[in-house]
């Protein structure tokens, strides 16, 4: 039984949790939570089929559709293209999923299918205005190399490719990159290699590895992985209607203490965590260490930088008395508004939002 | 990215991975092993269902069925018996399953659904002695006071109690307990408060929690847990009959490095695990870190114990090369049989004894 003073940055050796071996869906043991920018060995992997193995030689991106003049893009062509570096958080749409209670199906993600990198590329803007959006383009669909059948209904009568949308809006702002480095390093197979999309602010499906072709498209894109999959229900309007995700939805999770962790009583502990959002910033972290019904302020580690997490932590004092504590993380974002008490079915096994259970132990030795 | 010389004792604070949040199903991070004994606190945790509480006081031990005198225990009354400890480990017959390729429905287990304690209590003969079996008994079912309704077909027509038979002889051996201490301390309602079967050898679903009815038969047991569940096929005389699973079979696994880890080439690095079997001893160890081209012989940090197991070690140089390497880990029994080279599929979604594949990095900082 151990309660250390642990440095708010930790450090350990890597390795990963696995969720499913085939495809390969690894996460974060995110008790790892350290510097800013999460090592790329830490990184969750989250593949819907096998990792293509693609030949950097015969690569080519496609950039076609509704555009003036298509084009196709060697890999050192791209390369040589003027490219921007950002900071950018992805989070599994399934994360915390494992939370869901009675369980859902699909990959049992708990905290650690998250990460904040640093990203560098060509700006997807450059490449749609050489090519030329016709007037009407009113998205950018971003085409993968993997391939296979999909399990979610309706499933499609065959195998397809991995294939999400963005709103052309979204897909000229010059955040969004066709990256080729992740930290500083060429991307490896699993997280995309050659090329990947980034689309900052977005739920990790929107950022499409292994991206082979970006097609302008001048209807909204009806494929399975914008509507069977990676989709809700909108009942905002009385009718309930299906949309697709996009912007991560404001969020915090405790990285340390860890789920049935023992601690000693009436000591310093520094709990330690994350906070992010894609449309707005995080502003306030409140932690309770009696399941919610009260809450104490933490501080934040890392500056407000839209689209990057930021880390916290909360001087605690364990309590005296032995017991099971359930200590919860709530992130406030600058519009006022705060996570749910628990989550919406209308979004399935997805958005795992609500601030997630840490049971602890308080044992004396 | 660290390639440690770590420390074959590791030590780190603890806590659990959730493969299942209710009912509580949740693993050790196996690369936290250390110790011979397991922590508590470490200690898997599998569940069917809610975790019973039961008060000591009101709580009763019924021994019937086909004896000459029916018993009821009180807690106090076991406590006051003549009691032994014994190490056992005991580990969960879906340990690995996330290692299964297809995925097959269950929890996800990895590696840490495994683990090694000291497990104090009465043994079961001294109470089947008391009671005074007839001679025509064959087996003795031990029953639970968790309940729910199961999920594997063919399922019952309402919710059943959790319970499972052990044959006579194997019941009337000593180190059969009613145990209700793990290392030293009461067990905690995670554990089975209060008291719990241990049949040191069998998979952990012989070892029932919460235990509270011991019922001797004349018959062949053929409750859920015994059929639909917990069984496989043999086909050794043709026709596939249904079994029950007992005895652990042989395994080992490494527990350092873990799953993608990222290592610095050349350098020196301790491997590190455990080996165990229900129903022979573990008598060698040898590891691969090409997928199983080559093996060369660990060493046991443990003497044979039987129904414990033995932590083992080899010194490896990683590789000069950079890249991905997979890393092997096989037993050797006292029978002079070793682990299949795959999964037996008359198992169903149980028994993963083959080598587990732990993929690591090789890379240069």
């Amino acid at each position: 039984m151990r309660n250390d003073n642990w440095s708010c940055t930790g450090v350990r050796p890597a390795g990963l949790i696995i969720r499913q071996k085939d495809p390969n869906n690894l996460e974060m043991p995110f008790d790892q939570l350290g510097e800013f920018i999460t090592p790329t060995e830490l990184f969750y992997i989250r593949s819907h089929f096998p990792t293509p193995e693609l030949d950097p030689v015969a690569y080519r991106l496609s950039i076609g559709g509704a555009v003036g003049k298509a084009l196709r893009l060697s890999y050192a062509e791209i390369r040589a293209m003027p490219s921007r570096t950002r900071v950018a958080t992805l989070e599994c749409a399934g994360n915390g999923r494992v939370f869901l209670v009675p369980p859902v199906p699909g990959a049992q993600w708990e905290l650690g299918a998250v990460g904040n990198a640093e990203w560098t590329g060509v700006p997807l803007s450059l490449l749609l205005e050489r090519a030329g959006l016709a007037d009407d383009v009113c998205e950018i669909v971003l085409e993968g190399a993997d391939r296979g059948m999909p399990k979610e209904e309706p499933k499609p009568p065959g195998p397809i490719s991995y294939a999400r949308s963005i709103p052309r809006a979204r897909a000229m702002e010059s955040d969004v990159l066709i990256a080729y480095q992740m930290n500083g390093r060429d991307l490896t197979p699993d997280h995309g290699y050659p090329l990947r999309a980034i689309v900052p602010g977005h739920y990790g499906m929107a950022s499409v590895k292994w991206l082979t072709n970006v097609v302008a498209t001048t209807q909204p894109f009806q494929g399975y992985w914008q509507t069977s999959d990676y989709g809700y229900w909108d009942d905002s309007a009385g009718v309930p209607v299906r949309r697709p995700l996009a912007e991560m939805k404001l969020k915090s999770q405790i990285a340390r203490p860890r789920v049935y962790e023992t601690l000693e009583p009436n000591r310093s502990y520094c709990i330690f965590g994350a906070a992010w959002a894609g449309d707005t910033d995080v502003t306030e972290i409140s932690i309770s260490d009696d399941g919610g019904a009260s809450w104490v302020q933490g501080e934040f580690l890392d500056p407000i930088n839209r689209h990057a997490w930021r880390r916290w932590k909360y001087d605690w004092i364990t309590p005296t008395q032995p017991g099971r504590y359930t200590l919860l993380a709530r992130a406030t974002g600058a519009d006022q508004r705060t996570q749910p008490d628990g989550h919406d079915p209308n979004f399935g096994s997805y958005v795992i939002d609500h601030p997630l259970p840490i049971e602890v132990f308080v044992a004396a030795l």
